[in-house]
């Protein structure tokens, strides 16, 4: 047995079964070990934005971590931005990144370069393998990692001797270290906190989505207080069934105007509003300057515990019915295309328990309105910003939920970072409709350029912000992937190919002209 | 004037005044003053590695820095693998890295990231202007550092708040100090030692496509020592009146059998051969361990003033004309599809001073041959082995020399990395031939699972090496992009398709089934 295969057996032991793979020369021994064990099931990816994205999405709908295999400083490179995504998800990842062999590593071939330096850089936890023997316990320690404080992005660096020498066993992942809370006497001012008029409570993580998410809905009812969510969750529960939250927003002027009012904040798996960018004139902090602000629980604390425990001080009843949304389905849109529209059909016929991954960017606005009242669905944002998220995390969650469709709103320019994930969704038949909104650029950046004060856009920047002449044609980049696609250019087009890729099960494209 | 107006007047006062970008809302100010500079040319990039691997292109081709418009540390993470690339090639590259205001740095805004850490993996040159009146000096020292030692990567860290406070003037940036050269009794000894029998001269960089290696050549046939060239030279002349090179292998075996009997290696621009990757019981270094290796002069240093001191102490006269290629330009080849048969087509039609970028891969060996025979033309390589180099940087040597067909050699798995290049070659009308080799798969990976003692290859192995179920559709994927493409299954296809292309001015695809 060599030190790749005691990795595998210790990743499979300790319950690490899915792989998102893009590996080099300096993996072949994982790759070799994997032969032998079908258990693991690896997912090829034609790009490692592709598996990083992939590892995310599959945490959010599982809670599992997955391991993704990347070659060296550059593969972990071409994936650092979904794992920058991944950790402000505070989803658990753990990527295998194969080096070269220690002994080689002392002469300046072509791939060194500074594997340590990179993951760190975004790593939680980053280890190198020092030689066979300990690669078994490395593993272990690596998934704990990514395991621990909820989620964390884990790197294991393995020389590639480290993978092709001699070495024996397996080891097992120990449970992470619990989780903390936060005291009683913090809990008490809380839960005073939460009864003064003018208070909210700020949750994240599970409580979006989970049963925990009920216990804070009843706090609310019991305390009077707002409830509020972030702008760009991991995952929150939408649609019928679902808690209401009120979601904080993108742009400054609104987010000040949510909270103002506010006296007293509870931040619980949470950490204090912040504003996506800073701006010349605007604030960084969007909540009232003079309001009590009780950061009671961090995201990486034991937020579900705290709830009840809040619960429990405040003796909040179990949630009555009508905190829950309920929902009366709109009919189909018809006529020119809107978002508002398309947002409407979304509603119409997104299928229960549907999981939506939402980077469309400008548009999401749009299409996240009306779709409060579709039937219940997961909706997943682009926590950390970093675009080129939404195929490789739909493809992510849609290994993780077979039985669940999956829908992407994407943006073109965000779109294009990542595309090659639909080749993968593909090869695995995954049941993901993605549906590009082709406005034709970066529109995001016109709103920025007025928000940083320029209000004249001259031939440079709208040679920037424009991805015209030529247009991308979505329906041929999808062709080009092997994944049929359609241009619709109405509501009514849009109607009826949403409704065939909902009926169907596999990857579909739509390319939306708006 | 603000920070970022001061920037850009220092980029262009000191000759940068080409910018690969992919901006975002950090960069707003950045592309606002180039609204009011349009001699400052901006090319759009639909995904960072695109940018910075025509920054990489462009500089082999002109020996000039051009900069390029990195988003946040997401956005130079996608970068990161062409900057390896650039940094293996001796490329000088200016990174501007837009970062959050420092005062917006303190909270845990979506988009924080460690930007220093990232840029400190593969930067030679780092920095974080402190205020907007440093910002014209840091861009001086930027330019510089780019400049230093042959060529560098810097990286200049932009808050968002320095680019828009108020500033003055602008700076120039100062040469970049002068290189170091070897001592005189480094060049009598290895003048010495190039008159052994078992002698070989080992050069890089500009000796292989400038005038130093006629010098280098001189120096050859006066001392009767070999003349080596690296494995994967950021640029070398090659075919009609081109200096002859042995030119080190990718194999292991075969650079050891090359470097058999060399007694003293004199290694002038480069270091000493490497090993691509280590190997179970394989070498790392594959000259002969008894050989004499003197480390003259470093690619940082100036190996081409060390070449013609070298050249006089020997007395080496100039060159004889029977040193330079002569050619016999072959006839186009005819029937089934084969590499030797592309490289024939390749060799018969590739027209004069052609710019050649080979990530051919597996392919290249073959094309490569055939291919002496051409008319004179330029080779670059992918010096630091990070695949999704050919694109990019064809994008990069078109823009620096548009009165020069561009032509790309890439394989289907390398090709998919950064396939985003294509948009630009069309938005720009770059004069650029794409040729993919679909053997859809990373065969490669075939031949390195068998180098590291794996002969047997399982289910899972096959799933990570195939690019299959379902093939990738090139033709498609080019008509995405808004580029027309080709598919060829036999030669006398591909001598048509490759002719209608080498007669015609802009962007064309052409997919090779092999």
């Amino acid at each position: 047995m060599n030190g790749a295969e005691t990795l595998v057996k210790t990743l499979l032991a300790s319950g690490v079964d899915v792989c998102f793979a893009n590996p080099g020369t300096s993996e072949m021994h994982f790759v070799a070990a994997l032969d032998t064990h079908p258990e693991m099931r690896c997912i090829l990816c034609l790009f490692e934005g592709g598996a990083t994205g992939a590892a995310d999405g599959y945490f959010r709908m599982t809670g599992k971590v997955a391991a993704t295999l990347l070659h060296l400083a550059p593969g972990f490179g071409n994936g650092f931005a979904n794992l920058h995504n991944a950790r402000k998800a505070q989803s658990g990842v753990l990527n295998i990144m194969g080096d070269h062999a220690s002994y080689h590593l002392r002469h300046e071939s072509p791939l060194k370069g500074d594997t340590s330096g990179i993951s760190q850089a975004v790593s939680h936890w980053t280890r190198v393998s020092q030689d066979a023997r300990s690669v078994a316990a490395d593993g272990a320690a690596a998934v704990q990692a990514a395991r621990a404080r909820g989620g964390q992005i884990a790197t294991l660096i393995l020389p590639a001797n480290t993978a092709w020498e001699a070495a024996v066993g397996r080891e097992v992942s120990a449970a992470p270290p619990a989780l903390l809370r936060p005291s009683d006497a913090e809990i008490d001012a809380a839960a005073r906190a939460l009864c003064q008029p003018g208070a909210a409570l700020l949750v994240d993580g599970a409580a979006l989505w989970g049963a925990a998410g009920q216990v804070a809905a009843s706090i609310a009812a019991k305390t009077g207080c707002r409830l509020l969510a972030p702008c760009l969750p991991a995952r929150i529960r939408r649609g019928e069934g679902a808690v209401r939250f009120e979601r904080l927003a993108y742009v400054v002027e609104e987010n000040v105007a949510a909270l103002a009012g506010i006296t007293h904040l509870v931040l619980c798996g949470t950490q204090r509003p912040t504003s996506f960018f800073a701006y010349p004139g605007k604030v960084s902090l969007p909540a009232p300057a003079d309001a009590c602000v009780l950061e009671l629980c961090s995201s990486d604390m034991d937020y579900e515990a705290t709830l009840d425990a809040l619960a429990k001080v405040l003796g909040a009843d179990p949630l009555p019915p009508d905190a829950l949304q309920g929902i009366d389905l709109p009919n189909l849109p018809h006529g020119p295309m809107s978002l508002d529209g398309i947002g409407q059909a979304l509603a119409a016929l997104l299928p229960q328990d549907a999981i939506v991954v939402d980077e469309a960017i400008t548009n999401s606005r749009f299409l996240a309105a009306p779709t409060v009242s579709a039937r219940g669905h997961d909706w997943l944002a682009v926590t950390g910003g970093a675009i080129g998220f939404g195929q490789p995390a739909a493809l992510g969650a849609a290994v993780a939920c077979p039985d669940r469709k999956v829908v992407v709103l994407e943006g073109d320019g965000s779109g294009m970072y990542t595309l090659q994930a639909l080749w993968t969704m593909a090869r695995e038949g995954l049941d993901v409709t993605v549906v590009v909104f082709s406005n034709r650029g970066y529109q995001i950046l016109r709103g920025e350029l007025a928000n940083v004060g320029v209000t004249e856009v001259g031939r440079n920047a709208v040679r920037m912000f424009d991805v015209v002449e030529p247009s991308l044609d979505w329906v041929a980049l999808a062709k080009g992937h092997g994944v049929a696609g359609v241009r619709v250019t109405d509501l009514d087009q849009f109607s009826d190919a949403f409704a065939a890729a909902m009926a169907q099960k596999g990857p579909m494209l739509i390319e939306v002209i708006c």
